[in-house]
């Protein structure tokens, strides 16, 4: 059973309402947006990773998702494996640090206990609140493609991690996303669909096309890119099949122009896929499009 | 960082004011109540058991949760990890017939791919409603201590499952507890305090007191024993010191009588403790009052 099949019997099952199917990374339940995102040590994140910033991590990917949805943390749920003093101690520091930075308080949760050696799997429920809460149905053909940021700056951030030499800025940026809290709230009002960047700017952008029934064509000369990245060496090929980016990507009507930073990469047309250009010539796609939930790190 | 440590490091973070400092199995926020637990392979479950029943337990420790603070359930989020195919298909079974016992539609969740061999860790976060929330703190000098059902049944089970001879009745009380919804729903507005029996009758009834500021004394010859417990050769003590019981511990003035079966087995004491008698004769306190969350099924 791998995770498509998984997620199609899923929805098999006695499904609430605000699940939306389970099409979306949130469901909204009596006015609360609630989303739910566990890390694997060995897929989401590398064992040498440090725990304060697994705990920031864990914190910054849910948040995530509730900021796609212009939605404001109420408060998270942890589930914790115990298991080593120290990193247990650290973990705890990068949490509280965490939870300072994006004013959001803990709820509860549960901790267990784990086998010295085990791998760590850390679960955190978000609940957030938000007024209009964009889906990632709601593109429509004709929509331009918008994303908040720089693409990549986390992708070249897990080299580094890995051991490949390059600046604190960039590592980071692997290390200590940042949410797009506020960038979320303002743009929710305004746009068709959105959803954050996680597991690659391409296939995310083709999830997005495909929930909306629509296909989605990308101009990578446009896809931003930050200075310390290009410095650093890097492209708008890996970067856009980088993982980790926790920008917010969204579809907005021609003419829209966005309140807070943000860049047009490209527009939805009616049909299906996705389709790259380089300043308007046709490019092949890449063999992977981003991170596949079965890889990641592996 | 023993889970006492981690607990007490928690509560100096940021809390939400509906976590009540994290002193009780369940928050409120915005009129939600909100629970999560998490089972572990080889802690809360054996590898032998059932993928079905491990499923159908997940989702019935969170609605227990639930239950002793008198809420219905409007649904939960799943985090699990993808493994062996036959046991993936077998959990979604159980889920399912547990989804439709408990009249509770899944929200969302995440699913993660695990290396095999490598022991499942599995989260279920539980929302419910509810108006009037005992909680444990609420008891009061002079009130008795009730519980519904049969205690030990599942203790049987545990050690059924693990080969003892005994009837299916007893092991079904481990591996698939119903919840007491209807009974929490209905205690809820008339109990001073109220929680699931999870680890063990007497280190839960301890807690309880303890969480109230109180004493607690406890008969055991008035310990609810099912017939097929007693038949299987079961005895009080050990009842009262295993866990996985699911049955409501609460606490009312004295005169109350109890809409739903329940049997008076106590009552709280000024000071701190619990202390036990047989039929009005003082007993020592066993060694072990039950599960210790480190400790469960290793």
């Amino acid at each position: 059973v791998n995770e498509a099949d998984f997620l199609r019997r899923l929805r098999t099952l006695p499904l609430h309402p605000g699940a939306a199917g389970l099409a979306d990374d949130v469901a909204v339940i009596r006015g609360l947006v609630v989303t739910l995102d566990t890390l694997v040590e060995g897929v989401h994140f590398l064992a040498q990773d440090p725990a304060g910033d697994v705990a920031w991590k864990l914190l910054a990917v849910n948040l995530s998702d509730l900021a796609a949805k212009g939605a404001s943390p109420e408060g998270v749920m942890l589930s914790y494996p115990l298991g080593d003093d120290g990193w247990d101690a650290a973990f705890l520091d990068g949490l509280a640090a965490a939870l300072h930075a994006f004013h959001c308080p803990l709820i509860g949760g549960d901790t267990v206990s784990i086998a010295a050696g085990m791998p760590r799997i850390l679960s955190l429920t978000a609940i957030g609140t938000g007024e209009a809460v964009p889906r990632r149905t709601g593109a429509k053909a004709g929509d331009r493609l918008w994303v908040t940021g720089t693409i990549g700056d986390a992708g070249a951030g897990l080299a580094i991690a890995r051991g490949a030499p390059g600046p604190a800025a960039l590592l980071a940026r692997y290390r200590r996303p940042v949410p797009r809290l506020a960038e979320g709230r303002v743009l929710a009002p305004h746009v068709s669909a959105m959803m954050d960047v996680s597991d690659g700017l391409l296939i995310d952008a083709a999830r997005l096309a495909a929930a909306s029934g629509l296909a989605a064509s990308i101009d990578l000369a446009r896809v931003p890119l930050s200075p310390a990245l290009v410095e650093w060496g890097g492209e708008a090929m890996a970067a856009a099949t980088a993982g980790d980016d926790y920008e917010l990507l969204f579809t907005a009507p021609a003419g829209f122009e966005p309140p807070v930073p943000a860049t047009c990469i490209g527009e939805m047309l009616a049909g299906e896929g996705l389709s790259l250009t380089y300043r308007g010539e046709p490019r092949p796609l890449p063999e992977t499009l981003g991170w596949q939930h079965d890889a990641r790190l592996r």
